[in-house]
C-alpha cells in the first residue's frame, strides 16, 4: 500500500513538472533530483493523513507533490550550505551543475510548491489555513538550518538547543505534512493536533535513530561507521557526554578540534555505549516513538491511521 | 502621497519582521536588506492598484509586505550568482556574511511573503487565485533569472529571447504586484488585464530606460558611464548594434570578449548614436510607456489611477 502511493505521488511529480521545461538550465536539475529517487515519505505522510481523518489521499496527491517540492527544494541548498557533494549515490544539483543553478532550481520548486498546493487546497473548509501551513512550515525548516549551522560553531550546546535545532530542520517537513494532510481531510481541531505531533514525534526519533544508526548500524554500501563522530556533528549523544563526561580526553578533543581521526571512533562509540549514551538514545527514539503511536488514538482506526503506524515503524526500526 | 505610502510600507515590513528576530543569523540580513533603502516601487503597486480598482491600499499592506519580500529575495540570491558585492552603497548580503547565509536568509523570506500575503488576501472574492499570483511571479522571475545566466553565454541572442528574459526577470514582479493589487480591490476582469499589462509595460520600459541611462545617463555618485558595455551586458542596444554592424570590429570585439576596454567605452556609444540605436531605444521606452497609460483608461479615473501614472512618470522619465 504505502509502495503503490509512494509509485503514485512519483507519478504525480512528473505530471506536475510537464509543464516546466525550459529554461532547461533551471528545470533540468529539479527532475534530476527526484529521479534519484528518495522514498516520499513526507508525500505519503499527506495521503494517510488525509486519509486518517476521512478523506481520500487521492484527493490530495498535489499536496503530496507541494511537500515533497518543499523537501526538495531544502535538500537541494542545504547541499550546497553543508559542501555535500554526494546525494543518493549521485553528485549533488551544485558539484553536477553549479551554485547558481543550485540556488535557482530550488528556488523555483517553492513556487511550483504553492501553484501544486493552490490547486488542491480549496478541498478544505479553510483553505488559506491549507496555504499558511506551508508559509510556516517553509520558515522553521529555515530557521532550523540556520540554527543547525548557528550551533556546528557555538562553543556551548545545550540539550535543549539540540531538540530545537531538530525540530524545525528535520521533524518539522513530518509535521507540516501530517497537518496538511489532516487539513485536506477536514479533521477536528483535535485530529489535526494529534496528526501534528505525530509527525513531529515521528520526525524527532527519527532523527536521533539516524544519529545511532551512524554509530551502531548494519553496514550500508560500504559506508563507514562513526562518520558523524570524524566530522564533529553535535549529535545528542555528543552533547550528553560532554555534560557528563566533561574530562575525558577524548570528549576534549572532539570539541576543541571539531570531530576526531577515524583511528579515535571505535573508542569514542566504546564510551557512548559503556557509559550508556548509546542506550539512553534508543530509549529516546522510544519515547518520541511512544508518543506518536499515542496520537494515532485520537484518529479513526482506520486504513489510514493504520497504515500510518506502518509508516512510522518503517522509519524508526530501520537498521540501516 | 508616493512618499507617504512607501512609508507605511516600511513601517508595515518592520511590523511583519517583528516577530522574526532568532535565529539571527537568518534574520539579520533580511532586516539589513531593508534597512539598505528602496523605494518599495511594487509594494507602491499593489496598493494603487487596489485603489484605482476601488479598494482601500490601507488594507493590502500586508501584501505590499509580501511583494516586497519576494522582491528583496531575489535581490539577496540574485547578487549571489552575480558576485555582485554592493548594493545599494552597501555590501551585498553574501559579502558581509556569506554565501551559505544569503541562500537561508532569501529562501525564509519567501516563507514571510506567503504567511504576510495570507494574512491579507481574504479580502478577495477568490483568496487563492492571490496565492497562485505569487506562485507564478515566483516561478516566472526564477525562469527570467536562469534565461539571463544562459543568455550571457550563448553565441547568439535574438531580440525576441532578449525581451522575453527582461519580461520575466524585470517585468514580472511590477505585473505581480499589480495584479495581486488589482485582485484584493476586487477588479473586473478587465480591469485585472489592463493592470497586469500595465505592470509589465512599465516593467520592459524600465528596463530599456535603465539600459539607456547606463550610456547616457547623468552621473550619479561618480558612477562610470558605460559600466554595462565594459561588463560585456547584452541589452537590446548591443543585439540591435550586434544585428545591424555585424561586421563592425568594436562590435565583434565586444560579443568575442564579452565587454570591452573601457577607453573603448565612448567610441561604442558613439557608434550606438550615430547608427540610431540610441534613439530606438529610447522609441521603445516611449512605446511602451505609452501602452502602459493607455492600460490607465480601462481603469476609474480616480487618485489610484492617477497615481499609477505619476509612479510610471517617475520610474521611466528619470535621467539617473
Amino acid at each position: 500500500m504505502l509502495t503503490a502511493y509512494a509509485n503514485q505521488i512519483n507519478q504525480a511529480i512528473s505530471t506536475a513538472l510537464q509543464p516546466y521545461g525550459a529554461p532547461a538550465s533551471l528545470y533540468h536539475p529539479v527532475s534530476y533530483l527526484f529521479e534519484g529517487g528518495g522514498k516520499r515519505v513526507r508525500g505519503i505522510m499527506v495521503g494517510l493523513s488525509c486519509q486518517a481523518v476521512g478523506g481520500d489521499p487521492q484527493d490530495v496527491l498535489p499536496a503530496a507533490v507541494a511537500v515533497e517540492l518543499l523537501h526538495g527544494f531544502t535538500l537541494i541548498h542545504d547541499d550546497i550550505m553543508d559542501s555535500s557533494p554526494i546525494r543518493r549515490g549521485r553528485p549533488t544539483v551544485h558539484m553536477k551543475w553549479s551554485e547558481n543553478v543550485a540556488i535557482l532550481s530550488g528556488d523555483v520548486m517553492m513556487g511550483i510548491a504553492i501553484t501544486e498546493l493552490h490547486s488542491c487546497c480549496h478541498i478544505s473548509t479553510d483553505p488559506l489555513a491549507v496555504i499558511k501551513e506551508l508559509g510556516k512550515g517553509l520558515i522553521e525548516v529555515c530557521e532550523g538550518q540556520a540554527l543547525d549551522m548557528e550551533l556546528a560553531i557555538q562553543p556551548d550546546v545545550s540539550v535543549t538547543q539540540y531538540f530545537n535545532m531538530i525540530e524545525k530542520k528535520t521533524a518539522r517537513l513530518l509535521e507540516t505534512a501530517c497537518a496538511i494532510g489532516g487539513m485536506l481531510g477536514n479533521g477536528s481541531a483535535a485530529e489535526l493536533n494529534a496528526l501534528t505531533l505525530f509527525g513531529r514525534s515521528v520526525g524527532i526519533a527519527f532523527q536521533v535513530q539516524d544519529d545511532v544508526l551512524d554509530l551502531i548500524g548494519a553496514p550500508d554500501f560500504g559506508k563507514k561507521l562513526g562518520g558523524d563522530i570524524e566530522e564533529g556533528k553535535r549529535t545528542w549523544m555528543m552533547l550528553e557526554a560532554k555534560r557528563r563526561l566533561a574530562d575525558n580526553q577524548l570528549v576534549k578533543s572532539f570539541f576543541d578540534d571539531n570531530g576526531l581521526g577515524s583511528d579515535d571512533v571505535p573508542e569514542m562509540i566504546q564510551l557512548l555505549h559503556t557509559n550508556g549514551i548509546l542506550d539512553e538514545a534508543q530509549q529516546i527514539v522510544r519515547n518520541h516513538t511512544q508518543t506518536a503511536y499515542l496520537q494515532l488514538d485520537v484518529l479513526p482506526s482506520n486504513q489510514g491511521s493504520r497504515l500510518l503506524r506502518e509508516l512510522a515503524e518503517t522509519l524508526i526500526t530501520r537498521t540501516i
